[in-house]
């Protein structure tokens, strides 16, 4: 097969990898696009998914499905082992296939500060099966307290925690009391789900340190108003089967929650690439890595600062905004144009905490509360991909309003049995 | 705590079980339903989970919401593993629990016929874990397909597999061929989806035996128009991971569903009750396991005849029908009031073959085509529980109607790897 079109490679299918993929549709090059999943993954909801209110298909979608129509796209479902820059192919188990471009969107994972073995007790929430194993753990918790004959067991049953209180900690949190205290309500006879105790450990000194500080009062206020128990200045030291050990205390927990530290994916030793404390390859001013102009690394695996020295944050817009920049330098380059160096543009910081409750900083522009909820919502629904998923959140979300429920509390996956 | 009041215990919350709960909400017992899943499961829709149409908590609900509103219930998540009869009390791991009432409601799992070790090669469909690993195993397939070098490799993973000509059986053919030749057929750029083979194996004369002859013939017509080969009078003689083996032939095929044969679940050894060799419990006419009046075997369960001699076949409607008269029984038994014998009421027969297509049989009416596929519509999204999931599912069956799709295409589970 005579390859005249230039290859481009994209490694990951996550807001970057895909938004590179479409800004080259018109672009006389092939796409290969490849992850290890069949499915893009809405992160920004997916802890709706780990709190019973969504299904995994509301928020996940075929990679192949997005990028259907668009002809030079091939998708594969592969688990990529490495890079042979030398010979510019990705490899695979089965084999390899060469690339003229690269893009790495990787992503990130969680860090346990090199404490590994933490994350059997406290699993983290980047990717589907892991908002499916929350939320089986949280309704197991829920199932065996029901049963427990012990006060003290039924308590630590009952314990929720979440560690770091970032936006996906504080959404947690929020969800976690809610279901606590409107959703399962009236569903146990022996116990009382609204006496759980959920408990959100930060280690700086406030929860979303991201945002304005009177936005982060707000936030911690209504999370206690929520009933949730905000300790900041905490710093976790040991996660293990029956709890966490704080620097002073402990918390007997059934159900931990790990919301603290991420790490890049390991791009940067495939690439053999200089990278920061966090796994982030260091790529210059047009997202290339020093050296290797037709390697690209975007989104959470790259360290990139903007104009003002600050890092950029590890969020969707920010990958999105680089996917589309390396896409179309790619386009210009294979044209033969030049391209400028890339620009951050900060879309602003969103939240949200419960029902009524969110909290939204936009271009200088602040809301919370209801409104701020409302905005939230929108803008979610606005990005998900596809009318019928919007149509379906955005109905599911009204239903869940206005009746109190959540219509995902299933329990499956491993088999679960009484006694476990 | 002194027990004044009856207790009635139900093991299993399928159509039975839930059904005999719900009849006992008046009555002044109480009620313990126990199931080892948290969710009660709408089977007659599970296969429509299995191949990506619907999601697993669109076909499932917490037994604990559906009857969070009767006072007298208590649902408990066990999984029971045996009864003593003589001290009148249901064993579970963690303890036990006394009863009054006993009554069985625990269903019935696949037989392979003695060959057990075909599971692992070929699942059935009875739980939302089986219709997962099922949508699992079929969309990996077409991942590997795009993936694999070798054309023999590739005809067998797009080779699809089922066992069993019953309705169950028809289901999922027909919709294994719609997601080849309408779902998936613009995804892939290396495959071709819509040349995927599905055979359906019956070892009978004909599908959809409980039928009239020509429904069944029809049946046959609109399934090999979809380009389904259907295969009656024909035996499978082994299951292994590359294939099934036949008795005359070889089919090599990377999927393999089993929808042939039942066996009731061991409810029988538990209570050292004569059975027959479906292992289903024989029971008087009132569904009592004779000499032991307070134990009642209801659904799959029970091997019942209706007033003609005919065994009552393993539908949702007659497990309901046996699970509503047990429940008014043990009201009327409390109050001293004597009860007829159960009668069985036959409601009727239904299949759906696919887009447009179904078949209905309902006291002496019959429908096929596009009238058969509304009726049958309209009758389960009648049956679904709950005005929010008949809203969703019956939104999500009139837009992938329109739109060819299928939302839930999700393989996720295991984490999948190339190369497996």
């Amino acid at each position: 097969m005579a390859q005249k079109r230039p290859q481009v490679v994209i490694i990951g299918a996550g807001f970057g990898g895909l938004e590179a993929a479409k800004s080259l549709s018109r672009a006389p090059v092939d796409v290969t696009i490849v992850d290890r999943q069949n499915h893009h993954c809405f992160q920004p909801l997916l802890y709706q998914v780990a709190t019973a209110a969504l299904s995994p298909a509301e928020v996940a979608w075929p990679i192949r499905h997005i990028l259907r129509e668009q002809r030079n796209a091939t998708v594969l479902m592969a688990e990529v082992t490495g890079v042979d820059v030398t010979g510019r192919c990705v490899l695979i188990p089965s084999g390899s296939f060469s690339y003229d471009y690269l893009v790495v969107a990787t992503g990130a994972t969680h860090s346990y500060f090199g404490h590994d073995d933490w994350e059997k007790h406290a699993p983290g929430l980047k990717r589907i099966e892991d908002a499916l194993r929350i939320r089986r753990e949280m309704l197991i918790a829920f199932e065996k307290a029901e049963l427990a004959k012990d006060d003290a067991e039924r308590r630590r049953l009952l314990t929720f925690v979440i560690v770091g209180g970032g936006a996906t900690g504080v959404e947690m949190a929020g969800a976690f009391a809610e279901i606590a205290r409107l959703t399962l309500v009236e569903d146990f006879r022996r116990i009382d789900p609204s006496t759980a105790r959920i408990v959100l450990i930060e280690a700086g000194p406030r929860i979303l340190p991201a945002l304005p500080e009177d936005l982060s009062d707000y936030a911690r206020r209504a999370l206690e108003r929520m009933g949730v128990e905000v300790m900041t200045s905490t710093r976790v030291t040991k996660c293990d089967a029956g709890g966490v050990d704080l620097e002073h205390g402990r918390i007997d927990a059934s159900t931990i929650v790990w919301a603290a530290g991420i790490v890049a994916s390991p791009a940067a030793a495939w690439l053999g690439a200089a990278h920061d404390r966090a796994g982030r390859v260091t790529v210059g001013p047009d997202l290339s890595v020093p050296g290797q102009p037709e390697i690209f690394v975007i989104g959470d695996t790259a360290a990139v600062q903007d104009k003002s020295g600050r890092a950029i944050p590890g969020v969707a817009p920010a990958a999105k905004q680089m996917g589309r920049y390396v896409g179309k330098l790619i386009a210009r380059r294979v044209a033969g144009k030049p391209s400028p160096p890339f620009r951050y543009r900060h879309m602003g910081d969103l939240a949200a905490i419960g029902r009524r409750a969110a909290i939204v900083s936009l271009h200088g522009m602040k809301l919370k509360g209801f409104l701020g909820w409302l905005f939230w919502g929108v803008a979610h629904i606005y990005f998900l991909i596809g009318p019928k998923h919007r149509f379906i959140v955005a109905f599911t979300w009204l239903w869940d309003y206005v009746t109190f429920h959540r219509g995902a509390r299933l329990i499956t996956g491993v088999p679960p049995r009484e006694g476990e």
